[in-house]
């Protein structure tokens, strides 16, 4: 069987302070549990963020880059994947993750949700806002959670590992 | 100079009557502008009714499909781009179009719009609900119009083109 | 029906004279038989001249092509299909063609080549040279054809496309 | 920085019995130099054996898959990139690796082994055929090295990581 990995998905330069530090701490207790982080891979915004949280904790990372080689990777990822597909690899992201959790919000963040939804995988929303919330509540009803905190994320991630 | 070609993006078997309707109307029109209509070349929803409102009015149309061949293809289509992408094809969609139009909203549309806007496309909306034209004004605030009609819709397109 | 395409595949700036008299000449034949011309889109080699051969005779070409934007494109190219996928579009420019027909080999030719024989696309050499013949000969025998002149290779295409 | 994978690129369903026992001695002698192995991750021919000598060896295994899902996936891969991308994942397998080698020929091995050449990747055959070697000499002229057994290949691959 192959590793369980948890996709953790945000924006890069357009990551807000809070956003950074969810990744970061959501990025440490997945590697805690022993599951592997998957992310864009780039050293930018959360992608970097929770990398490092999972690299601090001693986890496998797991990046998965848009361009054809390693010159944007984020420090700490250790299995990198070069794509070359651009945009395009955001499919790859979530079809390879076991559970995607969205940390912030932005353009292609929104296209990798909505990806992982039309493919259903179980999506988690940290901490969305209400905007965000009405607009995958009617193109998405019941089809994801939200959480509030790291216990809550991990929880949530462990119940769906199970209901697979 | 290649032709210039308008994407109509919008749901399959989501898709309402009111979308079929606008799909086709918008179809016909782009044709009558002497434009190619380029969707996700598909028999089902606003791919299928816009490229049938093409073909009736005798325009060229593209489709670009998710699996290997033709065997999902809409009728009407007449260059089928078979790229076995599944949904990464939803990037060479966008990136294809000159302009790109949502009519209705789903999961691919919503995935589809992102990457379009992330990668700077003009993108317009045909009568958005007020949740997409919230969630889309956060993440791209002044990137993005949207039209109410049929003629509304064509002098957008040509504004767009224009301004290239 | 979607109508009928033709790639022709071949070196960029690899190509020798002889290829791009070749692929000149065959574009111009495919485009008088109403056949579609497909290619690799770019401003260069095989690519460039099968497209102005086809654009000479009037006929449609569509270029796919490996970056996000049409900054590369070959002139004659009136279907520009923009996928930012880098060498990952070799793949769909076999897949969307009815019948692929090399023109010179280079690294990119052979790997269209072999991924064409390996989904079982009617493939036809132009003058392959022995060692091309000897290499295709050993990994797919009696999957393709070969042939010498542009009515040869007329006659071929027409073969394939009619026992489909 | 991210850790050294070792791409081994042969056929499934056409690999020999030949093919099958150098690609596990590999990965097991790949796995014990402390590198990550890296196949296309089917349970078939040179993938699956390639990642059972890997994992005979107690090392880390990737398999790049061509579909959505772990379907196909080999037992003892550990990290899977679900792609979606058909044989377009083949561009993908390449491109992640450090170094390629390629255990038999068949129609995707050489499309992996064009596209790896084309994007200037080191490549190794091994025991290739007079066949390969002379198409592979025509179209890459002196981009590669051949070797014969298990040990020249591990001092080539380091030959290759220490002039990177």
């Amino acid at each position: 069987m192959p590793r369980i990995m948890i996709g953790v998905m945000g924006p890069g330069a357009g990551a807000t302070s809070e956003d950074l530090g969810a990744a970061y701490d959501l990025g440490q207790a997945i590697a805690q549990q022993g599951w592997v982080l998957l992310t864009g891979g780039r050293n930018s915004g959360v992608m970097a963020a929770a990398t490092a949280g999972a690299q601090r904790a001693g986890g496998l990372t797991v990046g998965i880059l848009p361009g054809p080689d390693n010159k944007e990777i984020a420090p700490g990822v250790d299995i990198s994947i070069c794509t070359d597909l651009g945009q395009g690899r955001n499919n790859v992201n979530i079809l390879s993750a076991t559970v995607v959790i969205a940390v912030g919000m932005g353009l292609g963040t929104a296209s990798e949700i909505a990806l992982a939804l039309k493919q259903h995988k179980p999506v988690i929303f940290w901490q969305p806002t209400p905007v965000t919330a009405a607009f995958f509540g009617v193109i998405a009803p019941g089809q994801w959670h939200s959480v509030q905190t790291v216990t809550e994320a991990i929880a949530q991630i462990q119940a769906e590992i199970i209901s697979r």
